[in-house]
């Protein structure tokens, strides 16, 4: 058997969303697998210049868990990556490998890859559903854990929208940028952050895209993250002077998310990449289908 | 001039939407107000037992205060209440009194009654919109205030949902039920409260009924809340049993609003009167329109 998989990039938090609202993006890391005599691996794209990830592969790692568990054996495949989604830059490319490894080991080993089970496996791995989910179902995710499951709403996103994504030249790491976060809260800022993120949910739900701007207002992780980029700011002020409908750090950075209607896509993006010559400024459009596997 | 104006109860937080979600029930406080050659107050229903109540009228004080700011006088009316909202037990009956003394004044004196309007100006007396905004608009409401404004998104809500609502025999104040809540929530509660917020307005915005018990969950206000009135976890559990869609503490209590299909909506009734003889249970429809005005 010969698989192809491709798994969408993600944008989690949407501002005031910690850890709970998604979105997924048209921009994928796929991977041909293939039964072989031999194992083998060989990485193109993103990734491709690092090391360790031949030696230590963890979609590999993640695939073999899975296969073993499913089949009882080791087999032999040949992996071929094509990945487009950067490391560490805040666009899911943990969670694209991931849920991109669990769900060819269960089509691999014959298995139905079900889009549910796939997303609470996949929170083994990653423990928050805001990257993961979107990557699984595609669209705008609102979601909990419950009992160790993913319970969400998702909505389909219209071509009329496009994201334009600000890739800065430098990495955030994830563990760094968590652990400097305050470990409690104020009640004032808890419930800022709560009403902004169900304003910003019912948003997309209800398709109020320019109520966007102010439910996506966030105090809980933003402007400190940020800090270890102060340009990340004025990306932010530019974009929304250039009718950006949502402006918010990807993730946990360093990626900046830009919503736009696509009508004002490319003056936004031209003023992103004029502004910001070091950066990598992409218009993407926003995927609904999360991982998809063709079978060859 | 002589005019009526019906405005809602209303049911505030639904479980983590703290100070941010809310909508308005089918029961009302109604006013007739009519220009008079000397001041009356007369209160039928809810209220009419309290002295203070005619003595220091809340509707009345801030009546004239807009009155007098809108036209320069202070003209004399007759103010004849019917009020069937409970005071103190977390339906609304504050908001009512503010939202419906405003727009009432608006009308005699004879400038537009705009909901946007009157529900920023109802800002200055409460300062949480979760239940002067379903008060002004109907519906569900998730709300945030931005610069002294409320901003918000409205859904409208079907027939074929009611609530049927535990009233108990005591009131719970509202200022001691917030003062009892801790000052800090960890991350974890913040975060917590804040998915299942964003999850509960996407689950009202896009029909998902069946979503509403797991995203009604909350960490941050109702378990201590609850404490001053430990019949209030039966109602819960018993509500659940009998196929309530959500069962939360109505603001900060001590009422119960429990959502349920229609079609359930008698046995669930039946069970919780069954259950709480001292407690009035109520079936209410919800209301979609905030308050109105006839004149007449």
């Amino acid at each position: 058997m010969r698989i192809k998989i491709k798994v969408p990039a993600t944008s989690a938090n949407l501002g005031p969303g910690f850890d709970t609202l998604g979105l997924a993006l048209k921009l994928y890391n796929e991977t041909v697998i293939e039964n072989s005599s031999y194992f083998s691996i060989s990485v193109k794209g993103e990734g491709s210049e690092k090391p360790h990830v031949k030696t230590n592969n963890t979609f590999v790692n993640i695939f073999y868990d899975i296969y073993k568990e499913l089949t009882g054996k080791k087999d032999n495949f040949r992996f071929s990556f094509f990945n487009s989604i950067p490391f560490s830059r805040g666009l899911g490319s943990s969670s694209s490998v991931i849920v991109g490894a669990i769900a060819a080991a269960y089509k691999m080993a014959c298995f139905k890859a079900d889009r549910d089970n796939i997303v609470n496996r996949a929170l083994i791995y990653e423990t928050h559903p805001d990257n993961i989910a979107p990557a699984v179902y595609g669209g705008f995710i609102s979601a909990v854990v419950e009992n160790g499951k993913v319970i969400k709403i998702k909505k389909e996103l219209p071509d009329t929208l496009k994201a334009v994504v600000v890739v800065p030249n430098v990495a955030m790491s994830t563990k760094h940028s968590r652990s400097i976060l305050p470990r409690q809260y104020k009640i004032k800022d808890a419930v800022f952050n709560l009403s902004h993120a169900a304003l910003l949910s019912a948003a997309f739900v209800g398709e109020q895209w320019d109520m966007l701007k102010i439910a996506s207002k966030d105090v809980m992780h933003e402007n400190i993250r940020m800090q270890a980029l102060s340009e990340l700011f004025d990306v932010r002020r530019i974009a929304y002077e250039k009718d950006a409908l949502l402006s918010t750090l990807s993730g946990s950075g360093s990626s900046f998310l830009n919503l736009v209607y696509d009508k004002h896509s490319d003056s936004l993006l031209n003023a992103l990449k004029l502004s910001f010559p070091k950066f990598k400024v992409v218009k993407l459009g926003l995927d609904n289908d999360g991982f998809t596997i063709l079978e060859s």
